[in-house]
């Protein structure tokens, strides 16, 4: 455990004028003070970074904080004091996302320079809402997003000098993360739907336009793996939880593209109003990739808002061997990527693409004191008011690591989960569930008694139900250990499978996670297995 | 200008694998590139931050960045190299929100510790989202937002021993800003007006909820100076611009109680349900708070949902001289306030506190990968899914500023707003418009000319025009030159005022301004006003 910080100018705590003083107003003493911390962060970093262990095994319950009052502190405290208390009490407990270990959520270790990044971007303070607050990170945030445009639509150079900087255009916009990007993706399909000359559905709301347009309801639909966020969205825009539309999956986790025609039919039959027809370019559940070039012709047929929820696959399209998979992408109206996924930024650093660079226009708003009508603001057209200028760690990204840094990360990614789906297959507890398509794993653990039912597909449907509480359990006992992380789902509406299996899950995006690292949590989680039969009813 | 660095270790560029591990991989290489990433990071903080100057007078569109190509770069950049064009070509024409001359917008100087605390939840990368994700952090989250539900809502302490870490109750939800917790707030408010045991909103969505529950459409309502999210959230949730209703101000910019109960009497006879009324403590155009305890009264009556945007305004809680300014907060249902705004946090940092612990179910939503229903993650009841643990920075603010120091900034900024208020009195060439509440003011140049009508109550509309022209321009010209910083607004629906007045609009948050900073910022538009006279029409 690192050692606490004495306090070092404030010992008794300075008058507090002075005090704010040294916080606020650049001085030698200041620059002392923040030395300090700054060196005592970089030891916590350096000894925590890439480290084996996930989490310590304290259970949640146990931690000192659930014992603060909640009253806000009258006095202040000294800053090194509170750092020192932080790093002994919080950080510890934290979950360490750059350990090789941790192959089980979509966070990895990051590159090193959006450390010393995200202290200047503290520093500056800018606010991106309005020109005023942001100026260069304004022009800044504009060309990543053209960057993010051209490489999923691709236009011409001309395409982007015309539309890049100018304030009429908008190719995107910079979220707090792929729920926001979803659900603006979706509001603008709703408003774009209903929108006609006479009504107005900006002006008359969703159930006056939806009556004036003569349909009974509007719907979104998707398969059966659509991301709870799009459940979110609909719920927000007020299309309640009927008005998605899940459909059934092949034996790859991905769309039945003749389920989906079926329904798309009996939605014109009952007169509702398809919204937006979502795909899916790397299922949360297990990576999975929808036929987006079959998808946006369905769409196009029927001028369907098409989306493309690709938060988790997007960044493909930065690797030579693996963009083919996205093939398709380029017609959809809207795409979301997040940049703390596979563009391996920090969190909050999501993405929402148009193709066409008017149709925010469906969503725009102007207020007086900000945002003016014909201002280069870019608060007019987003859901989000002010907001970091995170649009500076993905412009960093793509030049830091490139396409060829960002195509060896996704190659080496899918690499190491092909090789582990070999293992797998070849083991005799665990049990392969799916071909991986890109670098998300599931499978399970078979206790060795029901091993032969498996192997002969003679599992009754109470044995089914014993395996997947036993690898609930696996995956709780191993999470609760804090040595490893394997996150764990529970599959449906998946061809070939059983409506409900419970399967661990794995994502390899780390670059710190080696073959090694893998094998040992294979076994650890064997050991632990093992140790569960012995007791598991 | 300052220099450029020189690649350091990378000169060539490494081969990707090895430059890779160089940024990902811990070891004396990394920490050698970081330092000295780090050290041009702490100069570059030391020459801008709380420097004079706002901005340099470049136009964006002759900014460098505008000129970059779309397609992505192939090979990835030294590091230093990056940083040092980031540097050059971008960070001297952003907006220095730190200097004590930008006294225009909602941004400030922020304390130092902010710097090295953000570093160190870069390198953390926790997402609190889920627990498995960020652990000690799902636990400090619900730690701070007790401190904040205790500070607007002050419940006893065996409530917060109770609520405060119970995955069951929820106090609140930290949000990307301001704009989502308004949008979170209604669409509780939403849900909760049109739940009823046989209708469920959120399975049929807004217009058939409507429908059933024999409403002619739903309205949000509130006074004129509601801010611009409170029209976005409206579309988004369905409602249409025709569903927010504003209320016209008195004098000081609050709501007219009397006009506001006439409205609701008008909703009821049309069949309108009012979804919320909507309070604002500390209005963006002019800091003014609604009387809110006669709000909550008639929100109360009618069992409508009482939302308070305290976006601005929240943080007088923690003055003791000022806090009874917002009594009556207690009572509303819903409350927003933004870290980022007079917390001093960094910019990301929104909060949403609800009164009652359960009113969060009505937007719960589960998915299996994640999310699990029962468990203790934090994404099962927010808009938003993965998102950094900006908690931290509240939790941070509220110890090292504690009651006493944020209660000392919050009451310098009022007391200089009223120094300047009397310097504005007084002046023979601006106008004062309305006495600040709190630490926003509004004011006007008045050309020589016009001086006279606008004493004696003469103007014609075509001066009147004239005068908001002007003025419209002089704040363009401050803004152009770079030097020093104020905003303008366009006043409308306040008794007294001109339907259509165009003001300047000072913020007096930031400690570094002093009253010679802001003697000088009025002598420098003294300066400019009098050159436009010469040449205005």
């Amino acid at each position: 455990m690192r050692k606490a910080m004495e306090p070092l100018y404030i010992q008794p705590l300075l008058e507090i004028r002075e005090y704010l003083r040294l916080a606020f107003e650049p001085s030698a003493d200041q620059q002392a003070v923040e030395e300090r911390l700054d060196r005592y962060i970089t030891e916590v970093i350096e000894g925590l970074y890439g480290a084996p262990r996930v989490t310590t095994d304290t259970a949640l319950e146990r931690l000192s904080l659930l014992r603060q009052e909640a009253a806000v502190p009258g006095s202040a405290v000294h800053p090194e004091a509170y750092m020192s208390r932080l790093v002994h009490e919080v950080v510890p407990h934290s979950i360490n996302t750059s350990s090789p270990n941790f192959i089980g959520h979509m966070t990895s270790a990051l590159p090193m320079f959006f450390r010393p990044l995200s202290r200047l971007l503290t520093a500056l303070n800018q606010n991106v809402v309005k020109v005023e607050t942001s100026k260069s990170f304004t022009a800044l945030e504009r060309q990543t997003l053209a960057f993010m445009h051209h490489q999923v639509y691709g236009c011409a150079e001309s395409f982007y000098a015309e539309h890049g900087q100018n304030p009429e255009s908008t190719l995107g916009m910079m979220t707090s993360g792929g729920t926001v990007s979803n659900l603006t993706a979706l509001w603008i399909a709703r408003n774009a739907a209903l929108l006609s000359p006479d009504d107005d559905v900006k002006r008359d709301g969703y159930a006056l336009a939806l009556h004036k347009n003569g349909y009974r309801r509007g719907v979104i639909i998707g398969s059966s793996l659509m991301h709870y966020s799009i459940d979110k969205a609909a719920d927000i825009l007020g299309l309640g939880s009927d008005g998605v539309i899940r459909i059934g999956c092949d034996s790859r986790g991905r769309i039945d593209l003749s389920k989906l025609a079926k329904e798309m039919a009996a939605c014109r039959e009952r007169g509702d109003r398809i919204l937006a027809i979502v795909g899916i370019a790397g299922t949360t559940e297990s990576g999975a990739i929808d036929p987006l070039q079959k998808l946006a012709e369905m769409a196009r047929a029927e001028r369907i808002h098409f989306h493309i929820d690709a938060a988790w696959g997007g960044p493909l399209l930065l690797s030579d061997a693996h963009a083919h998979k996205l093939r398709g992408i380029e017609w959809a109206d809207t795409v979301t990527i997040d940049g703390h996924k596979q563009m391996y930024l920090p969190m909050g650093t999501g993405l929402l693409l148009l193709k066409d660079p008017l149709a925010a226009a469906l969503i725009e708003k102007k207020a007086q004191y900000i945002i003016r009508g014909g201002s280069s603001d870019l608060g007019r057209r987003s859901l989000e008011g002010s907001r970091p200028a995170m649009s500076v760690f993905l412009h960093a990204g793509l030049h830091l690591l490139g396409r060829e840094g960002y195509g060896y990360l996704l190659d080496e990614g899918i690499r190491k989960t092909r090789w582990l789906a070999g293992l797998l297959a070849d083991h005799h507890a665990f049990e392969l569930i799916g071909e991986p398509e890109i670098n998300i794993l599931t499978y399970r653990y078979i206790p060795a008694p029901l091993r032969e039912a498996v192997r002969t597909g003679t599992l009754t449907p109470e044995e089914h139900n014993r395996i997947n509480r036993f690898n609930e359990r696996l995956q709780e006992l191993q999470g609760r250990q804090g040595e490893s992380f394997v996150s764990r789902t529970t599959l449906s509406g998946i061809e070939g499978l059983p409506e409900s299996i419970v399967v661990l899950r794995v994502i390899l995006a780390n670059p710190l996670t080696t073959e090694e690292h893998i094998k040992n949590i294979l076994d650890l989680q064997q050991t632990i297995a093992e140790e569960l039969e012995l007791s598991f009813g």
